[in-house]
């Protein structure tokens, strides 16, 4: 089997899940490539050789420049804060390479549009992470919707909430950085948005809503505190290009939510909804049943939906999220050698930052944007 | 005990549900006053005659002016469509007696504002059937937040949805007429308004969005159709007095949604949460739990907690739709005798029914309204 | 239409319920009886009194005899500790009048079978409070199972928990002298028999456990213990005349469970399942579903299911524990009125009670007993 | 890092998810041993040399007693059927190589013992794969119970149930040969039984019922039947040694339960519930609350809990059945380097398969029995 290199820049929490899934696909799926942990870069060349040791990295840089160069590593994989995935990525296009990039693509929808373009004239294949889109749960919600089980789509009403920041004293990170762009819209609100966008299509028009709940933070290990100039909360309403309405939200206050990425879609017949505080699991409502017999299915995950049986034959046993991330690595090697294109890529990617900045633009400007105005 | 003539108007849904909670209520709680079912007025003499005998009431009458003149009418209860709050309210108002009347008060603000006036002005007794309120669960809600159990109130995300439009073929009704004033936003909607503003105080901006998803809608037992002409969806923004924000929505045509009252409010220091689908729990997270002990806890409604235990002295048990309504008829009759004033009142349904309009002069003229617009 | 004098003997949680339920049914259901709270007697003169009057009784008595024997009493009512159940239901038997009798019918079986065997006898008709059967939801399961929905019956799984006797300082109660009978098998136990033998058939055998887990309780007010005789658990293994198997438990010290009258049915084509806590729902599974649809539907009780429009005409709106008690009282006046057999009679309620104490039995001798041996 | 050459038996759903852990578990742990894929073995070379390919291991064999044999080979992982565990086991044992073996650990307790002794007189270290004990959740149980969280034990209710043989039409397999030992009793059953006794302790004595609910199965792809000759429900009531009392079921034919691997654990002072269809969430009451404040609390599997944070830092992003195996390779791989000691061992495994005996003798013989008659 043909061999990848993988050269991973960055190795934090998405470093080591990237590096899970890349160990661990083999052994779920028949893979047309094999990734081979070539090259780590970090901040410094201490931290990447430390790192290297522990994920399984051959070799290690403190430059990533020196990553991108090198001759053995096929892919560029970045899981740095969002500010490099510019400079990184468009050297690595440059240098004739597919990218791996987290989300969200760039700190704004300039940027990343750079990105796209940077990509589409060399035609370089790209890959975002908005691993949530392979969960089976989410994949069976859009199979729901495109066959017409729950007819026409009407409305959705989507979240992504999680409680990280609740407590105002929770130190201030590169996440609250306005340079890094915006804050929870853009962290956990693109999740949502790359789930509407990929079961209810393009967002037309909008109008947001973003709160910054606590207005200073400690830096860490300081008695200083520092002011807060991102978003804590975001809202938004929004219409569709095919007519339907709906909301969107995004929270990292919200004090008891760990993983509440959760969305309704309600159609002409039916209604479809998970939570990923549950993601194996979809509950399903659809019109016509007998009389006295209507009512939500829950339905668990299984080897009937997309990509389970590959881990576990038995349904109800449940996928983990590094399993998720383990479906994204199998559907990008695929991509990469020949297979179907995979989705989200830059241009996906940057659409889904065009509706963040849009809710941004709203929100300041106190009126309903059309997306296409970013 | 001092008897209490009731003059009811109206014998639908409502009117049996307030039937049966003036019958049921002194059989639960010690009362300062006996209601007497003294006259039931509807649409004409025969069906009024009718209902009165199935209901049990003494007299009845096709002329709903004849039940407000009478003497032996003590209260006027209204439960008619919408349009004729306001007449019958007027008229009970000048003839002196105190007027029980379902939601929503008015068609539109304007119209409410007028009952207000005409109510304060005369010194009279006035209240309004937002039944969920008077939920033991709802009314824990609030007590939580007001304790500061949660902290100081970050967000509120709400929505009633039910699904008895789904079906394009539910044939036209009275709610769908223009004339009796908007669509969900205002029949379900009102609710939702209603414990957002009991909970976390008074709305003071917001931006609208309203959708009327089915267009027309056969007549009923005809073959012709009518073009519809309020709202089937409606979703807002909101910016509350107090700092908070939130998001509002209302369907009926949300396919399996049968009772979903449904709203979390969220502090710096927790969460609570209520869905009336299953309106004897309510969830709280509260910060603080010890490390791996922290989650949402489920609460059953109890005798700890208000007017249950006059229903039911152990906890489990549930209280029903209609055990909601007799604690409200024990409330207002508390409040006749002299007890705490009756909440809500005329001015308070007057603005709930200023952020109903709101949301629609908001999603007409696309843009942010200040409620006080209204 | 006709009167029924109703004597209702007890006033504690049971008779307040009587007494509501009585009250409600004729504004919920059309009735061919109309009931009349005609006398009220408790443990003495003076209880009585001041309990009728809360109760809206025109008469009270210290002294039940004399409620049986007053010619205005035409359905004795009999709410009293189950010691007493015997005597009374004798007096009103010999005396030609119908008797209404809570669970369980008496502390054993064999004072069961005089009371069953008297009423045959005399062609009385009588109606033990087994409420939980007319819960809506648990017609619908048996109507699920009846109509082969799930197919055969291969396993019962019930349970009934509860935990008001948890604490080991709660202090003694007539619940506890074994006088009176058992335990939470006949207390809490008779009730999931009660559902068992409603959907599944008679019990043929069984193997039971009973276990007292503490051994001793304050007297009321008092620094004195008394000795608890009775049990705090019980569970069984039971096989049905159907053949189907399946298990039994009840618990009054089950931390956290507060109305836990829960049964999962399983057949060769589904499962049915039916929780106390939430019993406005149901959840039925049927084979046969699309590949990858297959799942737990939630069904909400609703107007297409018995007796609930009675109570609401609209789905999702929920019935409480009192509406389920005044079903009970419309099934016993139509049966009075020569409508179709109230069931579970003194028979049926007999039949029960063997099921306890052959639990007892059972437990006692460490064997398996066959029902008929009690 | 020293290498531990791993020889697996036996490559179907078991074989796969061992490779699976073995391959994660570097990337997740920091390990004292790194897992080398050395040989598998399987029912023929041409099996065995296709599926080793496929999971990566560098040689293969048809025969296991090679795999024993092979010098390269240092632990024997044992994932063929029940019948083979034994003389794969004892030939691992005399050859001086520690053994990993999937549960149950032999078709009966005799066959368990003789294991036991073996690997007790060489010194052999062994462990069995109840992989759900390394569920994090469970083990929160467990250190909810140890702590004295929720008082004294006082009752158990486990139950572990599916549906993959509830249709009648479902083939007949090596589970149902009696010779492999018992049926669902023996294959879900030693999980529920491996819960209780790592929980709340040693099972004293207990009454079971077993049951064949489809007396034949037709043999797969024949038109012939065969007589089914195990159990395909299994339930007892059971007593520990600890004085607490409890029940355990088993069942394959349980219509739409796909992973209900269910226990609720209730002490002097709480409950503490799981259920494997939702791994990731434990529910906690405990006593004390305030008033109107009770209530069970839905705790996340998070970083505060045993071994997740390996996984991911974020609360509620929820691991998966496959990272459960990769917490049971670690703990193995750790104890092999000289770690703590690995349980449960072949001691611990003898010790469930005994309790899965008694129910098989309780329920033949219809009485009572102690599980040291086993």
């Amino acid at each position: 089997m043909k061999r990848l290199g993988i050269g991973l820049v960055g190795s934090g929490f998405m470093g080591r899940s990237h590096a899970h899934a890349f160990r661990a696909a083999p052994g779920v799926f028949e893979l047309p490539l094999m990734p081979v942990f070539e090259m780590l870069a970090d901040v410094n060349a201490e931290v990447a050789a430390k790192n290297a040791a522990a994920l399984g990295f051959a070799r290690s840089t403190g430059d990533w420049k020196a990553l991108v160069a090198d001759p053995a590593v096929d892919l560029v994989d970045i899981t740095t804060p969002n500010t490099l995935h510019l400079p990184i990525a468009l050297a690595a296009i440059e240098a004739g390479k597919p990218v791996y990039c987290e989300k969200p693509l760039a700190p704004n929808a300039l940027d990343a549009k750079r990105m796209v373009d940077a990509a589409e004239r060399k035609g370089i294949k790209t890959a975002v992470g908005f691993n949530y889109l392979k969960n089976p749960m989410v994949a069976l919600a859009r199979e729901i919707v495109a066959s017409g089980e729950i007819g026409e789509v009407v409305s959705f009403r989507g979240i992504h909430a999680e409680d990280y920041m609740t407590d105002p004293k929770a130190p201030w990170t590169w996440r609250l950085d306005k340079a890094g762009g915006h804050g929870v819209v853009a962290d956990l609100g693109s999740h949502i948005i790359s789930i509407a966008r990929a079961i209810v299509g393009p967002i037309e028009s909008l109008v947001g809503q973003i709160e910054t709940v606590t207005k200073e933070r400690p830096l860490p290990g300081s008695a200083e505190t520092r002011k807060v100039e991102v978003d804590d909360e975001a809202r938004a309403l929004v219409r569709f290009a095919s007519g339907a309405t709906g909301s969107l939200e995004a929270s990292w206050v919200k004090a008891g939510r760990k993983m509440t990425l959760a969305f309704e879609i309600t159609g002409s017949k039916g209604t479809v909804e998970v939570d990923h505080e549950r993601f194996n699991e979809l509950r399903l409502y659809t019109v016509g049943a007998a009389r006295g017999r209507e009512g939500f299915k829950t339905i668990l995950a299984g080897p009937d939906h997309q990509f389970y049986k590959e881990f576990c034959p038995a349904p109800g046993h449940q996928l983990g999220f590094n399993d998720i991330k383990t479906i994204e690595v199998m559907a990008l090697l695929k991509s990469l050698a020949g297979g179907p294109k995979f989705m989200p890529d830059f241009r996906e990617a940057w659409e889904i930052q065009r509706v963040v900045d849009a809710i941004v633009v709203s929100a300041n400007e106190k009126r309903w944007v059309e997306v296409t105005e970013i």
